[in-house]
């Protein structure tokens, strides 16, 4: 490890999957309680009553080591009695949400109507789940994304996503809900005093996107000086997963790996991109990023600390030119 | 069956466990269709954020055919997942709510927060259920049953039960909610057009005393002119479930079939009481009350029947003589 002062954290800005992953691996290469993941709650709703926050609960539940690997979100042997229930009373039950998931979503909505804040719920659930990783929400107010489609259509991203199945006729997205939102307690701090910031390789458009649409986030990453390293999402001019594709295309962005480092540009020091990508690398130099081409394919734990010790490398090198390039 | 004119219901007070059994033998003698049952809400309460409306699921579920017959509430077969899930998120779970059986609280609480009333959603229930017979709460309002114990403790009746197992230092019960509620709607309709009252073998004190206490439907009992019959809850000085003893006793009254009928005496015509319990019929009689002893535990479904084809031949016996003592 680095002789960092204890305490500077490495925050990572998170969506969904993509950033579980790349998060489990980064907990391999570096102390967990030195880690924070600023999460996306764009995709925040309720479902069945109770508050359902899709990239959280895949983050804690990854970290945990009791996701569905197979399904990527959710909890492994979870069971479907509730929503089986429901659907026999008549509702509508396409977001298939399980007991023990359910159970999480409940106690998050029984909290917040005791007056305990989205934050400190969202530290209560990862410390029963026995993660590490400090988890924070981008904010405690409400900021639900939602995709415009072809027709004057406006649907919720989690209607888009799972109803709907991600459909190709995206005009925009609206992150206004975001760009009204309060950072949650913590956020600022832990981007203000930390020794590097991670952009996980998330959905840019609506995963990174409502957590940089945040009054205030953008700016406290500015005022960290801290390197800010970004892995691109985008491999060989598809998404890892999701539906990024049309979700850039749908709001005017390249699909590419340089595509993702246009929209980071204006915050990010370092990109990683895929070896399948390496012809981008100058591109996206000439950004004024400084990029690395390696395997971004987080096939396993092992591929995806090496991803992690890749990230903090580069960001360590860049602290290292930074701190050269600061007048003496 | 009789030649009553149809629509004419059979309407049936009702509290739980022993009421279920009741209509279930009741639905073997007559059209489902003709009975509606009002059933006690005192017992209501949120759990876990779901309103759970113990004797309405009971009574539900059993004549859905779908109770735990063993416990006598709850649905067979329930798994536990959310409730052991919400443990580990540190909730106290003392109500031991299976996850279909908190489906039905959600679904409840869901379509009240929509701005369903509690009679449509507890009738949108039962019909999900396939139950034929027309399930009232007694009221749309809170009203929920507290127990005053020794020391000034105040406590809701499910905590008395549940949680505290139903203790022996009862001093009173505190029906005042009840007293200030409104009728659900289609109650007071239900008895005044009723052909007949049965007041099934349930708690006098927690269960229908409640029913009792709702302004309006004592007025709208006498007003229909129909036979009153009740079915002792107590055999040979003891309930046959549950701490109906406790709470006569705390309340001031005998624990015996002599003790109910007082309490009934003031509206109802006609009293079943157990073969063990024959020597009490003169009191019963005595206090006005047309009394038969005969067997009353619904040791299956057959007891059942037997003993609800007993109650309406008393109603009918009782209607003729009321229609004998009217004037020509």
């Amino acid at each position: 490890m680095t002789a960092d002062p204890p305490g500077r954290p490495i925050a990572v800005l998170a969506g969904g999957v993509g950033a579980a992953r790349f998060l489990s691996g980064l907990v391999r290469v570096t102390p967990p309680e030195r880690v924070v993941a600023i999460v996306n709650t764009g995709d925040d709703r309720l479902f069945y009553g109770v508050h359902v926050s899709p990239d959280v609960d895949i983050v804690t539940y990854t970290l945990a080591g009791r996701v569905d690997t197979g399904k990527g979100y959710g909890l492994a042997g979870d069971s479907f009695a509730v929503i089986e229930a429901l659907a026999a009373l008549g509702h509508q039950t396409w977001f298939r949400l399980g007991d023990r998931d359910l159970a999480t979503g409940l106690h998050r909505i029984l909290r917040r109507a005791e007056g305990v804040g989205l934050a400190a719920v969202t530290d209560e659930i990862r410390r029963a789940f026995h993660v590490r990783v400090r988890i924070l929400p981008m904010s405690e107010d409400a900021c639900p994304t939602y995709v415009e489609l072809r027709g004057e259509r406006r649907v919720h991203f989690e209607e888009y996503l799972v109803r709907d199945g991600a459909p190709d006729e995206v005009e925009g997205v609206d992150l206004g809900a975001a760009g009204a939102a309060r950072p949650a307690p913590g956020v600022l701090e832990a981007l203000r005093s930390a020794r590097c910031i991670l952009v996980a390789p998330s959905n840019p458009v609506v995963s990174i996107g409502p957590i940089l649409a945040v009054p205030g986030i953008r700016a406290a990453i500015a005022a960290s000086g801290a390197p800010v390293v970004a892995i691109s999402p985008i491999v060989g001019g598809v998404p890892v997963k999701g539906p990024a594709d049309k979700l850039l295309r749908g709001t005017g962005h390249e699909v590419s790996a340089r595509g993702v480092a246009r929209l980071y540009r204006s915050f990010a020091h370092g990109f990683l991109l895929d070896t399948r990508d390496a012809g981008q690398a100058r591109d996206v130099e000439a950004l004024g990023l400084r990029a690395r081409a390696v395997d971004t394919i987080m096939r396993d734990a092992d591929a995806a600390a090496q991803l992690a010790r890749t990230a903090l490398a580069l960001a360590q090198e860049l602290a290292g030119a930074r701190a050269d390039a600061s007048p003496a």
